[in-house]
């Protein structure tokens, strides 16, 4: 157990936008939410999993849309008071904590925003481990257990219980409300018992979040080392190439982003092109047309210079850019975890091979 | 209070096909429903709205959708519990009776299959005394009443519920969650009171959609008038057309049935043609390009032989109708009802004209 105050936030809004792989929002709008509430209600609790009873009813809090319409809607701040009663009454149990679903700039923030003006503690702990666009994508669906009963809201005051046969048909159905509603809205979902966290979430990952965006924020003190060289040691990051912003293709459909973009190679890799397809998230990047890493995977570009992350929704010409790679939870990696959110699942022609095969000798690591 | 028999259903199909104005649904559809409910769990009972302790809660029940595609995936049968349960569940209080929300085949037949299957009355009343394509179009918006909590639920077992802003909100949030169950659902809404229930609902719509079905069914024994004047007499209908249908447009857009019946003259209307334009139920009927009928008045083709109505589901080449226009009920031609279901709200270029100001000595009654 321990606090979670400004600077704390700060640094989870950074290290989970680049968890986010491009997707999960702008880490700055995340970070104002969270921080708004933290300044107006007082610092929130982390509880580690182990913390947690086994009966504890723990329910996932996050925004669901196109993070670029999040960017202009925003949120209110009664929404978090309307899901927490719709999900308590529904249920007949008072929620103990909540979870982030996904690690993002937005998303993991929205949570600390809710669990502050709640008085609810929040529990080190998601359902990722990185960011995904369909809601079904994460490790509870793994474990057999139900997205729903699920609540939505939007900023409006509407309100939505769902409650579906299977979890593509929670995603089915809250995302044709979320596009009636304007493409962003807030929901709850996912109620599991403590015990059920314990085994099938994906544990500390707002301590990994903030630990990396600690090393982000000091990225220039390394001594003894570039700071690209400490940026990839303390990530754990694979180098896949380094490029200016050539191009970006984008379009928004059934409240997604999806779109491409291109680089031009620089330093190492000038006269080499590099590719990254995206559906909220990155799903795939080729260099030079060969596939050097696909989903579940990370695919994350950051700023050359600051090595800040640079989500799909900030993509912008000219913009000069790191691309690096980073290993996926290993449940993911499982037949039951490609199924859901191997490259296959977003349409794209290739097995899923693990990050560090393709890197193998590699352009991506001249 | 009365019950309702296999004879009482058959002639309420027929009577509500009629006041559906084109929609509603296919009263075959609709009887089977209820016929092998009755059947199978006994009759039910209709009560007079006078009869409703002014606390009770009384709820809608209705097929929500394009007609067209209910007659391929029909109903279950579990979904009235699935609607009743939600409902009570959600109210904390004993739903005390069912009504339909408005005339039709189908939707004047789920909620008897229901109250059979549920062993609930029925109540004589509805909140159209017609049919109308989307939620918010009924009486009880006038009286400013919410049509949620709404439940809905599909054939595979989803189940949703909705909280809204405006009854607005409600038919938007709805119609795209039934796009994506496939275009057809059931669902459970417009919570009332007893007392909320007499002052705004269309009260006797099953009786005078039962009077209306038997005398359709005995058209032929009239004494000293042929069939039609029969059937105008008793309808209180005007006689706006007869003829051969000789195009129908037809589109399936947003889980509505939209499009456009074209009609040739037949007899005292030969050399002249009327259109009759449809979203779901008929809106605006024209003769010779000028217009004879507009919602919320009832422009209802029958089959000129049998009488019996003849949905836009059911619309085909050839075959030889009789266009008659009923007036409304008389809270759709206040201002607020004429804002609701008037014929500007279907982008139709006019003012509402009472029927029978628009039939005088035109066309119409030749």
């Amino acid at each position: 157990m321990r606090t979670l105050g400004i600077q704390e936030i700060e640094d989870i809004a950074l290290g989970a936008a680049l968890l986010g792989a491009g997707g999960g929002g702008d880490p700055y709008i995340g970070k104002l939410v969270a921080l708004g509430a933290v300044k107006e209600c007082g610092s929130v609790t982390l509880l580690d999993p182990e913390e947690v009873p086994d009966d504890a009813l723990i329910v996932s809090i996050a925004m669901m849309g196109a993070p670029t319409i999040l960017s202009e809607k925003a949120v209110g701040g009664q929404e978090y008071k309307v899901l927490y009663e719709a999900m308590s009454q529904y249920l007949g149990k008072e929620i103990y904590a909540f979870i982030p679903i996904e690690a993002g700039g937005v998303n993991s923030m929205l949570p600390i925003a809710a669990c502050a003006r709640l008085g609810l503690p929040l529990v080190d702990a998601d359902g990722m481990g990185r960011a995904f666009p369909e809601l079904q994508m994460v490790t509870f669906t793994i474990g057999g257990i139900e997205a729903t009963p699920m609540a939505l809201t939007d900023e409006k005051g509407n309100s939505v219980i769902f409650r579906t046969v299977s979890n593509k048909w929670t995603e089915e159905l809250a995302r044709a409300v979320t596009m009636s509603c304007g493409g962003s809205v807030s929901v709850c979902l996912y109620p599991v018992t403590g015990a059920q966290l314990k085994q099938y979430a994906v544990k500390n990952i707002v301590t990994r979040s903030q630990r990396l965006g600690e090393a982000i924020r000091t990225v220039k003190d390394a001594k003894g080392q570039t700071p690209e060289e400490h940026f990839l040691e303390f990530s754990n990051g694979y180098k896949l190439f380094r490029g200016k912003i050539a191009d970006v293709l984008r379009e928004t459909r059934g409240a997604f982003n999806l779109g491409k973009v291109m680089l031009d190679g620089i330093g190492e890799y000038r006269g080499h092109t590099a590719f990254i397809e995206f559906q909220n998230e990155n799903l795939l990047a080729s260099v030079d047309g060969e596939i050097v890493a696909t989903v579940p995977d990370l695919i994350c570009l950051v700023d050359m210079e600051t090595f800040h992350p640079v989500t799909t929704d900030a993509l912008k010409y000219g913009k000069r850019v790191l691309l690096i790679g980073l290993t996926c939870f290993g449940m993911w990696r499982t037949p039951a975890g490609l199924e859901l959110v191997g490259p296959r699942y977003f349409g794209c022609d290739t097995d899923y091979i693990p990050l560090e095969e393709r890197c193998k000798g590699g352009l991506g690591h001249v």
